[in-house]
């Protein structure tokens, strides 16, 4: 490829609205271009590099027995229906109708159309497991699209999906999947990434991992325990709280605490810990008149997430401004008198003595409140979101959180598909059965932001070699001198020939301007060739990871470029 | 790949409603399953067939200086307002709100889109020319999806895009695209294809060709001249008529018609032939009020294609019921009294002498009608549909008419998405002006069903080697023979390490249901091993294509394969 031809402009300025590095670095070397919110058009260089996850990806999922295929992008609402989520799911997914006033939706993942795939093709228990999946485009009306490739609204995802006649066929194919992703990502560039277990959210099933690049721009935040080794998504973490010292347990009685609402000004005022006091935070289920008030200890904070698990319901921040049975900043678990409301205990209130609780009148809290002893509990459960320096609830070490960029994930789905959407096959006995199903996704667009994220410097881009755009970067210094151009021009044809990826800039311009397009590109490898180095029969090769940095002789040079991509591929 | 585990089920009955071979016969063998009107799962061998396809279009692109690209399938209403085509097209074009109300559409070609992500990357005469190309879904919401994948509502494309600073440039280019399109068609196996002129449609511009698979179940029409090797869509095709026999003028006079009103009437009752009459055939104006009223020679037919081209609008057949200007099947071109309304004379009646024309009365037509003589014509026109036996425009020689489907197309579209999306560059004088595109489109699914239909036979599909899903289906008799098993096991293995592509036949089943799959399937080459073939130590070798039938040795099998594969790629 010719630089002088390349369609895609590099810029020194980074768009306004860019707050990661990856976001600007694309659009600043000319990868990527904003076509609507979230969508996007991809350069040539962008998409060279799509293609090379995408057959990486493809290598893996060949080699763990998948079988590619393709669904639509366009699918009936009738399919969506069938499985329940043409309701289920929200705003994000896109219908319309067709000229025929047909309901018609635009896939944001494929359960559906796999299963539909799949139903009538198989039918019996020797024909599982199998995998089918598909690289393909998909659509989600993202309400914050942002971060460039990050979090988009139409994007590139490989989905897999396998069925299985039993719950350990599954899970030993699970497996394959966990390892198979981790070579992906590898293969493709990223360092510092790990799998934590994941909430299984609108998908169903109940096993799920995400795939995490930790990066302090991620939107993930994830609980490791660096002793043991266990990784959760926050919203599934779990923590044991610190023991608090052990106290005898007083007799409670009511306080006047005036104005004070807010745990800060309790606290503030009785001279206690925040830990010493019982925090009530309510919700609402979504489109319901239901109530849900969580009482949790003062310190912690309600994970909505593991409270929807709860409730077993979606639900949303309640506004208690109009409550007639609630006095906001004085709700305490003792004297509620709620018509209809889920009250949800925490279990960092198990065990708890001598705590400071809202009265549920206004100016006035109880103090010395044994939860066990002063409230009929029927059942404590966990809701709160786990901090740093919480207890593993593995191996009791320290735990520490993190944020993340989704790279990547996988579900155990069981049959909330095949029987909603009635497939079956015979089992040995005869019997039909509902296959169990996993499924499994990459999105390409976000891995490739994700490597550029994790590798960038101030310069610009640096791609690993094996997605690269291109390998070398051919800079021809003073092209107008006729050697140059000659040995310039033969050279390039001679790399094309001994296929190496090149791109080659032809352009009257300046060393610097060269050299500044190249490092802001991220090519791995920069040749440079140049009235200075003819003289001594040599061209500069130097790396854009620093790594390399020396002249070979220009007949050699090809050799040398070789072993260079072979050893960082 | 095992057949064993193959998702897709082969089955001998035909779907009702498959009219054509490809589509019934691609069903059968279990490559793609509908999912709504004309939208299509496709399995793995015809995901794999696409994949071939793609690439050998890719190599084609790029070959020819390509920049691959990705545009977006979602658009945003606003660039096709800037084209003036979102209110230009109709209702093939689907248009949808997101969550905040923004008007969106689904792409169904990508000028826009091209045009969009060019015109700020370029804006030097010096950067042109180049060409930007993507392989991606569309979706196009077609009245009369049929045919399996010949004509669907969701389909995967290579649109390429060629920018240029000159006329001469563009058409320069335009013959490497034509050339391009010849070696992919024929790469991929395509024997009947014809490139012919075409209409340019709602994409604009002028020059445009079609590429055809010639075939009696296209539904284009193609005029072709044995002679001089002319071609050209119907919709474009001219002719010049075999001359009528000199006669004198005569004068007109009334003569009584009476309930005769169709050309074929009038003719048994008048002892004529209907080249001696005028027809009148009428239309109106899309969504306006305005006739169209055509006369030409009684024997011929209207090309509406021709006669939009005429009338530069969009034009829909007329209901004269109602008129109070004009007496159906008594039109005539003299004496006529329309208030508004455009009249089109064909130019087969240029010259015509002594013509039975309508009188604009009841039960009258006028004949001995010599039209520039009776008549004040300003202009004639070519509306007419070219017949088999019209003479060709060129050459003078008789011409054929055939069917076709229309596997590729090119267009010169010049400066209409240019110039209305502003996009410019800077010439050599240093003024700005709008770079004149090319747009180039191959469907890749048509393309699957197209070869599918020219080759298949009573037995099944027959893929060229350079497409086929796998190269060699490898099939076991009396695999529950340990020798067999062990055998085929150890042959299957080898060929994959010899990169050779093969679906291993594993399952217990006859032979007479294995080769029926095999040849259903349409694998182009077929290694039987058996109980009898291994105490020759042969295995069996036979071409889909009937080339070739023997028996080699096991162990030299696998050159023998090899060298089949070479020369049929």
């Amino acid at each position: 490829m010719l630089m002088s031809k390349l369609v895609g402009e590099r810029t020194k300025t980074s768009p306004s609205d860019a707050v990661i590095k990856s976001h600007a670095l694309m659009i600043r070397a000319g990868y990527i271009k904003l076509v609507a919110n979230g969508i996007w058009s991809l350069a040539m260089p962008a998409k060279r590099i799509a293609s090379k996850i995408e057959r990486i990806i493809r290598e893996e999922m060949d080699a763990i027995d998948g079988q590619e295929c393709s669904f639509p992008v366009v699918m009936p609402r009738e399919l969506w229906e069938e499985s329940g989520r043409y309701t289920s799911i929200g705003d994000e997914m896109v219908r319309f109708t067709d000229r025929n006033n047909r309901g018609l939706v635009l896939g944001m993942t494929h359960e559906e159309a796999a299963v539909h795939f799949a139903r009538d093709a198989v039918n019996s228990y020797q024909q599982l497991p199998f995998m089918i999946y598909q690289i393909q485009t998909k659509f989600r009306d993202e309400a914050r699209a942002r971060g460039g490739l990050i979090r988009v609204r139409e994007f590139t995802m490989k989905d897999a999906y396998s069925f299985h006649i039993s719950q350990e066929d599954l899970e030993q194919y699970y497996g394959r999947v966990y390892d198979a992703y981790n070579r992906i990502f590898k293969r493709i560039g990223m360092q510092n990434f790990v799998a934590v277990k994941s909430d299984t959210g609108m998908m169903g099933g109940s096993v799920a991992h995400e795939y995490m690049l930790l990066t302090d721009v991620g939107e993930d935040t994830i609980v490791i325990c660096p002793h043991c080794g266990l990784k959760a998504n926050m919203e599934v973490a779990e923590s044991r709280l610190l023991p608090l010292p052990a106290e005898d347990a007083l007799a409670a009685e009511e306080v006047y605490t005036g104005d004070a609402k807010e745990i800060a000004e309790v606290c503030a005022l009785l001279g206690i810990d925040a830990s010493k006091t019982v925090k009530a935070v309510s919700f609402n289920v979504r489109g319901e008149d239901t109530l849900v008030l969580c009482f949790l200890r003062g310190d912690l904070e309600v994970n909505e997430a593991k409270l929807k698990r709860v409730v077993k319901k979606d639900i949303v921040p309640s506004n208690l401004a109009d409550s007639e049975e609630l006095v906001a900043g004085n709700i305490g678990p003792i004297g509620l008198k709620l018509k209809n409301a889920v009250i949800v205990y925490d279990k960092s209130l198990q065990g708890a003595v001598n705590m400071v609780v809202g009265a549920n009148k206004p100016l006035y809290h109880i103090k010395n409140v044994s939860l066990d002893r002063d409230v009929d509990i029927k059942e404590y459960v966990d809701i709160a979101k786990v901090r740093a320096g919480d207890l593993c609830p593995v191996c009791g070490q320290s735990l520490t959180v993190s944020n993340g960029i989704e790279i990547g994930n996988i579900f155990q789905l069981g049959v909330k598909y095949t029987k909603s959407m009635n497939m079956t096959v015979l089992n040995k006995e005869g019997k039909a059965v509902h296959p169990i199903m996993g499924c499994y996704g990459i999105g390409v667009g976000r891995a490739i932001a994700s490597v550029a994220e994790e590798r960038a410097d101030d310069k610009g881009l640096n791609w690993p070699m094996a997605i690269a755009p291109w390998q070398v970067y051919l800079c021809a210094l003073r092209i107008d001198n006729a050697e140059v151009k000659e040995k310039a021009y033969t050279l390039y044809q001679t790399m094309k020939e001994a296929g190496i990826e090149v791109i080659f800039d032809d352009r009257e311009a300046s060393p610097g301007f060269k050299f500044s397009d190249c490092d802001l590109m991220g090519i791995p490898i920069r040749v440079v060739i140049s009235p200075r180095s003819l003289e001594r029969g040599e061209v500069e090769l130097q790396t854009r990871d620093g790594d390399v940095k020396t002249s070979v002789a220009y007949d050699g040079c090809i050799d040398a470029i070789r072993t260079i991509i072979r050893e960082k591929m």
